[in-house]
């Protein structure tokens, strides 16, 4: 199994910094109050297509070499990773083959082919997704890029928490939400690699404890109807991505949906940013005191920042 | 009647940048695209207390000498100038007494207190906010900081534009919203020193349309019964404010309530991040073609992140 190290992050970097935005890094001065602790907070939502998934998907298109990279990239999803790969596609001035399940919200049908992928639609199953894509895959050759069990999109991810740790120095503890496992994993690498004192601790919400569950018993646990806000954190673990976290990481936590809001609603009001659930996960861990920030220096990665702003949950 | 010049802001910075975020510039691909400009956003949302008002605030706070600083600062308000002079005055350590309608929402009232600020209630009647003021003045020997009609907060609120200039290089045309002035006549200041071939254009909305009047027959027309979403925007200008904007500014042009909200929409959609009504109206103006921006190098300053997430016109 191939598993990238920071010197692939690296490389990535190289690719990156050309076509992706360095995001911001905030802070307030008033959530620092509330939790006693200073947080930084990496804002991956003010990312191209509103998400760190960005890096990972440009990270592995332009890491094609010029003849795979004619034949384009196809991927299932209908979400986050699917806009990235389509947008980072057109940088490339190559094919994105995306299938979609058929009952995928309108406004991400157009946001995907807004960016000029093309959408093969099927029935909203696993297996439907998958029989879908192979079949794509074997009429145009292109090259599948998944979301996160991926080496360059692993090495990617990485690349955020790197940009973290150069604007602003030492941390004590850098956190990541938890779905598939790809910002988690290369976050874990770079921040191991650049502060090996630096603790990687992820957040995980209580209705979709896959992580949580194998890492604590290190054996893989897939994710089984899982229910919660965070609708990017419901898929199961990666095999790359496992391997990593249980090799580099500190601890996974579990929180609720609650808390999940809570902490997303103090972002908004405080911050000024704009956060999908998914993105609060870690300050709701620390709402929680699932994990101890008393005075110390960390780093939140905000994964993401599309939601349907005609659905909140306040 | 004393009228800062850039001197004067260069002088504010040099303060400014001591308490305030250098707040970042933001731009989105796909507003570029649907409008067919290149533009910067200078994000004052994301300023403390969250929006530009800290910036003047701040550097009429400090500018005080040690002798009257001691009595402490006032002003009567119920917006974002109450919670930045409260904030200002914290960080010198010294007493911030704001007048507030009895009226006022109780999420501004637990903001301006929890800023530390001595609070006193009056009868919601401008008569009722300048008499009570008058007596706190007698009686504590603070100093009045008007919110716009004042020579530091004005060249406290031009550093938003010195820095956007100073990130970005030159611009074809700067924007900004106009309420009482301070923020649009700061602008002025820096634009039209850094850059004297820019044009500095405001945005009003039409329904509070009494500095589009006044600009259009040269003689200050007062603000009333002004009613729009864009609460920030409710003022009347203030005497130095409109000097400056007749010597300076180019224009100012109005927008309706729903190219308000629809521009304020965009903008959370696509930029994700907060802002409130007032800080959309630049934006409003251009999705109405009221300015002409084909093809230029457009700054926009948004003033401010403060409103209601319980309450929002989507």
């Amino acid at each position: 199994m191939n598993i990238p190290t920071f010197t692939d992050v690296e490389l990535a970097h190289e690719i990156v910094q050309k076509y992706a935005h360095r995001t911001p890094v905030l802070s307030s001065v008033s959530i620092n109050q509330i939790v006693g602790a200073e947080l930084f907070f990496k804002c991956e939502n003010l990312q191209k297509v509103g998400a760190f998934k960005f890096r990972g998907a440009c990270n592995a298109v332009f890491s094609l070499s010029e003849e795979d990279a004619r034949k384009g990239v196809a991927t299932h999803s209908s979400g986050n990773h699917a806009a990235a790969l389509a947008l980072a596609a057109r940088m490339r001035g190559i094919a994105a083959h995306i299938v979609m399940p058929e009952n995928s919200p309108e406004i991400k049908k157009k946001a995907v082919a807004g960016y000029g992928a093309k959408i093969t639609f099927c029935k909203p199953t696993l297996q439907a997704r998958e029989s879908t894509l192979a079949q794509v895959i074997e009429e145009t050759g292109a090259t599948e890029i998944h979301p996160y069990n991926n080496f360059h999109v692993i090495a990617g991810q990485g690349t955020a928490a790197k940009e973290l740790i150069e604007d602003q120095g030492d941390f004590d503890l850098i956190m990541a939400p938890v779905g598939g496992g790809g910002l988690l994993s290369g976050t874990a690498i770079s921040t191991k690699h650049l502060m090996p004192a630096c603790k990687v601790i992820a957040a995980e919400p209580a209705g979709a404890d896959d992580a949580y569950r194998s890492f604590h018993s290190k054996g893989w646990v897939p994710s089984e109807n899982p229910k919660t806000i965070a609708d990017g954190l419901l898929t199961s673990l990666g095999e790359r991505n496992f391997a990593i976290i249980l090799d580099k990481v500190d601890d996974i936590v579990t929180v609720s949906e609650n808390s999940i809001v809570e902490a997303m609603r103090m972002i908004w009001e405080r911050m000024k940013i704009i956060i999908e659930p998914s993105s609060a996960v870690p300050l709701a861990a620390i709402l929680e005191q699932k994990v101890a920030v008393q005075g110390k220096k960390v780093g939140i990665i905000l994964s993401g920042g599309n939601l349907d702003l005609g659905k909140l949950p306040f």
